[in-house]
Parts: C-alpha cells; structure tokens; sequence
C-alpha cells in the first residue's frame, strides 16, 4: 500500500476513463449440495471473457479475517485505507438519508425505545413503530426541543431509526452513547470524553431530556436512544488525490452519500443496471471516472437467497455489453466485501477482482470467481492498491524517482 | 496486518473451539536425490486430505528472507508482531527452565567460561562443562554471593548455560552485554545504555567480579559471560486480546514459558503427541483455543536427518484421526519456521499453512506440501493474519465498521 500523499504527487490528468463496476456482496460459498459459490453457478459469458482479457486477483478490504461494513468495504476500493479514514456510526446513518452536512456537524444514530414507569429499557426498538409513526415523532421533537445557539434536529429514517444533527460552534464527537445496547437498563447520560466536549454533551443531554418529556404519552416510543457521535471526517477528495472528475451511479443512499463526499458528482440512476449503465453511456464525455453501483447481489446474499444471487449475477452479466461497448481505458469489476447466501450477512472472505486494461498483462484466468481469481497476476491482495492500479493502467500516474 | 488494540475490540467469546497444532520447524527443502521436501517425501493421507478441506498458504513470520527464532517464530502465529513485542535473550533463557518471573525483574543469559592468567577469554563455554558441575558451581555463586538490597540469582540450564535473575526495585535492562562473542578478548565490563541503569549495571558488574573470585580454582569454569539482559515484556494477554480462554499442550519450557506468558493455561503433556491429543480430548470442553505444540519435527531437521524428520511428519498423520474426530470448528496446521534436514538449522523459507472450518471457502490445493501450499487461497501471507482468520472463521469476530 502506497500513501495517498504519494499518489497525489504522481497523479495526472488525461483523457483516459475509467469505469468501476461494484458489485456488493459478491464473494460468496460454496452451495452445500453443489459445492460452487454464487459465482461458479451463474452462467456468466461476458463475466468470464472479460476475465480472459484481465489481471485477476482477491482482495482484502481491511485486513484479512476482517467481515467489512458498506462504508469501510467501499473505501478500500477508492484506495482509503479504512484503518485510517474512520466514517462513523451516525455520519453513516445521515449520509444514508442525503442529509447535507456541513464540516464542524454532528451527526448521532437515533432510536425511539420503550421505557417502563421506572426509566429502565423494556424494547430498543420501541416494537418497530412504523416510519409514519416515526415522522410524526421527529416533527414533534423538531418543533418543542429548542436548543439556544445551536440547531438540533432530528430526521426520520426506517421504521424507529432517526438521525440526530446538532450544528452550532465550536462542537466535539467524543461522546460516548446513551444507548446501553441491551434492554434492563436505563439510558445513560451523554458523556464528554474530553473537555472540548462538555458542552457537546450538555446539548444532547438537553435534547434527550426534553424528548423524554415531550414523548411521554407516545409509549411504545417513550424515549430515545443516541449512538455513534461523529463528525464528517477530514478526508481528502478523490479530484484532489487522483485528479480525476469522477462520477456515481448509484442508488441506495449510502452509497451516494459516500461517493458525495469523496467529491463525486452523483448522476440519475435507478434500479435497473441496464439504466445505469444507459446513465454512463450518456454522460461519457463528462466524466474520467465512472463508479457504479449494483446492490441485489448484496441483498439477495443478505435474504440467503442462493438462487436469487445468482440470478442477479446472471442480470449483470446480459447487462455488460452496453458498457463493453463503450470501451472504457480501464474497466474493474468487483465487490466491497463477500455476503455469502449460505451465512446471510457480510463475512471477512476475500472478493473476486478483475481490471481489464489495453496494457494489462492478462493472466492465465478465464472465468471470473474466487477460486479462480486466486490464480490470477494479482493473487490475494490489500484493495486499497486498487485505485493505483487503475490509474496506472489508464496512464494517469508518473514515474515515482528519477 | 491489523493492530492488535483493534481485534480487541471486535473480538467476542463465544462457544466455538479452535485447535492448533504446531508442527516446529516444519517448512523443509528438497532432498537433492529426490528433488521432495521432507513434506512431499512423507505418507500423510490424513494432512493431504484435510489440505483438500482447508484454505491454504505459505506464512511469513516475521518479513521475507528473515530466519525466525523459536520465540518469534510462535508470537507470529499468535498474532504479536515479533518487529513490535521483542522478547529478550534472557527472558527467553528463563522462560526456558520455567523460571517464575516477576514485572521488573531482569534476566540474563549466562556462559561458564574459560580464562587464561591475563583474563583472556579462551571458552567461551568452559569445554562444556556437564550440568551438575554447572548446577554445583551456581549453588556456590548463589552461596557467596550478596549484593545488598538485591536478590541475584544463577540457576543452571544444560552444560555450560545458565540464568542469571536479578530482582529488586528500579532496575533497568538496559545493559550492554559482557559477552564479546569470541576468544582472545577479555570480557568486557557491563555498560549501562542509559542513566537509569546505572545501578543495574553495578550490580551486574558486582556479580561478575564476586563470580570471578568464587570461580577462580575451578578451571575450565573459572569465569562468566553475561548477555541479553531483559524484562518481562509488556504484552497484552490472548485472554484480554482475543477473549479466548486458552491451554496450551508443550513439552519443552521455552514453549511452555512463552504459551504462560500470553495467558494460556497449561495442561499436562508427554513427548508422545498421542498422548498431548489425548489431552485435548480430555479437557475440551473447558477450553476454546488449543495450542499444541510438536518439537521433533524441528529436532530432526535440526539434527539434519532428513528421512528421522520424514518419519516425524508421519507420525504426527497417524496421530490424527484422534484429532479429527473432535471435529474442532477451527483447526489449523503450520510451523513457527523452517528447519530444513539440508540446512540443519532454522531458516527463512516460508513455513505451510492450512486452515480447515465449516465456513472456510477451501481451495483447490489437495496436499499439505510447501509447493501445493503457495497456490491456496492465502497464498504467501504474514503470519499475524493467522489468529485474525482464526477467530472469523470461528465466528468471534464482529464486523469492522458499519
């Protein structure tokens, strides 16, 4: 793994492009009745011809043993090194929901819960309350809850999940939780775990108390719980580190909320794949750098759903035609982490990675999967040298020393 | 790699048993008859079998071309960066004879030596004294004797070695050795590195001269040596780390005194590895991190008999249905190090690695060997990665990030 500050230095502008194809989820296991993955059983032609005409590898996106989240899986590939580049729980939850932040916010994960006559969590969740029920909450804690100096509001999310923005001078995240993360107890306080912090802490101290207050008949959304205080990270743009103008097709708002604030412009996109890539094709001449994202590999791994990602696989694979005819520079498909169907949820196995380049130095490997990506140039390798890969392959790197 | 403060915090207990066994020095080169490693020569149908189950590699220990010792060699494997947690010579040395040692102490490793009327060095080992003259001639040092204030004490290893423990308050072992390492110099005076060892340095050097003075009839041992003065190294426990509740199964002290070190427990063991399985067998359901550790693999490499350390792999294959049949939801087999019969010594080459478990993503390489293991899923990999990997596929693992 290279510095990010030394690939600033190398990098240059050029007319090249570069397309990167995210599948999520992708790695999977073997199905125990066949023995082949999600990958080995899709019939997938042009996955595999593209192959052919690549280096392959594995990655891993943290370390290996390491089961990545969405963010921390998506910045290795955009060649920041997750260890370092920290996006937290409550940037992660607003960046979810397209909430505009401002450098110096905070950010907190919110949950309506239950509380009994005594203070003590009897639900987390405050039994799943609908996301109408929840609106109506936020609306009603936004217009009693004022905080003098500082804005503090509260955005609905799905079913009890809510987002907590306080915006003012002079704030600090080292907060700890309120949320104990078990029922039993009561909710803690907020503390400050540093001075600069104090008057952070009293701000959400402020605002839970008067929640308890303002929710007192809602019951079974009585109370609120706060996790994850964060601030949007100081992270350095990908115009800045790869001189690139880059560009999202994506459609889940986590992933648009990431991709906004590595600078990229977020372009239309929907569902459908075939839109997607119809998205790039439009856009062509706009943009050096195209990332898009593919999500029912993903979900149909978290459903542990084998034959439905498998189909997906299959969906993506009638779809790559329209992008291979555009000829991108430098073409990567891979994944921000495996979800294998058969474990239902993201795990730690390394993720199949092909880049196809007119200067690659295609490897012996024909089929696009994780037992046969582990032959390829590549072998097993951090994701976070990904990027320089790509931009070497497109030209856009000088030589490092004289 | 990833640092150690972050497995802390992803990792959790829970009922899922890892086992694994050491095989010491068993990376191997080939027989220049045969062309086969000590590995590919051996019968081992139930390693090859559980290679073709397994994800498979070839580790690193420390860094590429870097020949490990014993004690490095193991805290790779438990996943101690061995640049990072440095166990000196003499802690090594006490360690090896089970020496109970306390924060604070320093040990050394010593030398009975020979020297002439002028206080040349012409032994360094004395001729190799037996160990009860050695054992006789540490009792007299101990009877004679006292520095005040201080405890000073030497406790006999084999033939000329010996252990040289210092306890008291404010010592420091930053101590230049007294050993120059080759004959015709005198010894030299032990130097004190920085200002706060200064009194450490007195005190040893107190030693040497009373030693000389007690020794001097007692030809060849009429004089010492002292080197690699050490504390007890400051290393988080695999308890805190991995919240692992481990025993380990070792014959030999230095392995025994290192597995203390780390927190593990440790059980009854005979050089017969049936019986050291027989063990697991019987306390399995008290432990959930097995650490079995196998010497005469190393001693027959080391004693440079190719076919005796053949005969090593062997039997260890015919040890272990005993081993299967726990069916252990992880199970890894590996070395600490190379100890190639041509070499008959420990050396760099990378060491096989296969790791056998429900949710592993096994490879297609069917032979537990040195070249089979480099096509495996981890290809040549830091051994550090090996508990991370361990402990996710042991599903003790949380995910990095959301």
């Amino acid at each position: 793994m290279i510095a990010l500050e030394e690939i600033r230095k190398l990098s240059h502008q050029s007319a090249s492009r570069i397309v990167l194809l995210v599948l999520d989820g992708l790695g999977g296991l073997p199905h125990p009745d066949t023995g082949r993955t999600e990958l080995e059983s899709a019939k997938k032609p042009n996955l595999d011809r593209i192959a052919g005409e690549s280096i392959c590898g594995l990655t891993d996106q943290i370390s290996p043993g390491i089961t990545p989240g969405s963010a921390p899986g998506h910045l290795a590939i955009f060649g920041y090194d997750p260890l370092r580049y920290r996006v937290g729980r409550g940037i992660i939850a607003a960046l979810g929901i397209d909430l505009e932040l401002n450098p110096g916010d905070i950010a907190a994960r919110g949950n309506f819960c239950t509380v009994d006559s005594s203070g003590t969590i009897t639900d987390r969740r405050a039994g799943r309350i609908s996301t109408e029920t929840n609106t109506e909450l936020c609306r009603l804690l936004n217009e009693h809850i004022v905080v003098s100096g500082t804005q503090v509001q509260a955005t609905p999310v799905k079913e009890h999940r809510f987002v907590l923005l306080i915006r003012g001078e002079g704030l600090s995240p080292e907060l700890a939780d309120s949320d104990p993360q078990q029922v039993g107890l009561a909710p803690r306080r907020v503390e400050a775990l540093s001075t600069s912090a104090q008057r952070t802490a009293e701000i959400a101290n402020q605002f839970v108390s008067e929640a308890r207050v303002v929710l007192r008949d809602r019951t079974p959304a009585n109370m609120v719980l706060l996790r994850g205080f964060s601030q949007r990270p100081d992270i350095p743009s990908i115009p800045d580190i790869y001189k690139l103008n880059p560009a999202a097709i994506a459609v889940y708002p986590m992933y648009r909320g990431l991709a906004r604030l590595l600078g990229m412009r977020l372009l239309p996109a929907d569902e459908n794949l075939a839109q997607q890539l119809e998205t790039v094709h439009r856009h062509y001449e706009e943009y050096d750098f195209f990332f898009i994202h593919y999500k029912s590999t993903d979900s149909r791994g978290e459903d542990g759903d084998f034959e439905a990602k498998v189909r997906a696989i299959e969906e993506v694979d009638n779809a790559l035609p329209q992008l291979l005819n555009l000829n991108p520079d430098v073409l990567m498909i891979t994944g921000d982490h495996s979800t294998p169907a058969t474990l239902a949820s993201h795990s730690w196995h390394p993720v199949p990675f092909m880049l196809r380049a007119k200067w690659c130095r295609a490897d012996p490997v024909t089929q696009f999967s994780e037992r046969a990506c582990i032959s390829g140039t590549l072998g097993r390798f951090p994701a976070v040298d990904i990027m320089p890969l790509a931009m070497a392959h497109a030209m856009k790197l000088d030589k490092f020393g004289a």
